[in-house]
């Protein structure tokens, strides 16, 4: 049982989503400008930093749907999902850019609160090459997850374990974005089938 | 000197709005509908939220803006500013209601992770007269002053200390709200003049 009472059958964020449409459009409208939008980060990296966020802050829903995203972005192989789970458990050692490791850094600060991000953080994904606006958009995407983590968890949402659903998930994000899907419709889990 | 380089003269999240208008929109747009739109919790009692987790969240621009906003909600008088700083320091002890009471506390918690929010903390809510939009709201108010802290903080702003800005702030929010002011041009500050 959540702590209020959601409609049945939508999992993690879709409960509170659909019972604030108000705040719903805004954030909607938010996650789509900044995980679908035009950018230099690519979609796949912006989506790192959602799961790896999510993960720092134990947000099982959150890191689950946006680590399958992000795999997706990559090409949705087995080898994908991998890297994902690698980058959650220690980015340093994965395959990814320098360029990203340093932003993943900053995240992490981020994740901790904003003070933690110190000049030297900022510095290093300079030298690898991140410009101002990659700084800006990593500093916002983590503050933007440390707030829908804190929505899930904080209301006690339903977060089924059942990977099938969160590729599931993936898949629809990476292929329609964030603002343009009905997402108070209940879906097919294997813990409602 | 910001992590990264913003308009001159532009106090705390105003730096970061200015420099990224495409997120700028739905931020200002989610700000308006969840501080300023038709609720059962009164205006002040929204700003008290904000102001308390931004508190927490040591944001000295956030804190200060949000906390001048609800004392001008209240009336503007120094009594109100006074009671402001109690709720920060320790609002068990301040004269509010114990419903107002009782969602600080969730506040509190999802401030620290969603996860920390127990069915005791929403009980007690129900007990002293919470419904469940308004214990809704609360943690999606403290998820959201989450962010804007982190954005704030994670740049780096420039948060000047001059208390007749921050009534001068407070005025203007509570007059107008969120969405509908220009807050790119720069304030005059005593920092400033």
């Amino acid at each position: 049982m959540a702590h209020i009472e959601f409609l049945e059958g939508l999992p993690g964020i879709r409960g509170p989503l659909a019972f604030s449409p108000e705040t719903t459009k805004p954030l909607r409208d938010l996650a789509q400008v900044l995980m679908s939008g035009p950018h230099t980060l690519t979609l796949a990296e912006r989506e790192m930093i959602a799961a790896y966020v999510s993960s720092e802050n134990d947000c099982y829903y959150c890191h689950s749907c946006h680590g399958s995203t992000a795999a997706q972005h990559l090409g949705g192989a087995a080898d994908d999902y991998r890297l994902i789970d690698q980058i959650k458990q220690d980015y340093e050692a994965s395959s990814i850019s320098e360029k990203m490791k340093a932003l993943l850094a900053i995240a992490g600060k981020v994740q901790k609160g904003g003070k933690y991000v110190t000049s030297a953080d900022v510095d290093r994904a300079r030298q690898k090459g991140a410009t101002d606006k990659e700084i800006h958009d990593t500093v916002l995407i983590a503050a933007v997850f440390c707030m829908f983590n804190r929505y899930v968890d904080g209301l006690d949402t339903w977060q089924p374990h059942d990977p099938e659903m969160y590729i599931e998930i993936g898949k629809l994000t990476a292929t329609h974005g964030y603002a343009n899907r009905d997402i108070t419709k209940p879906l097919q889990t294997r813990a409602t089938k």
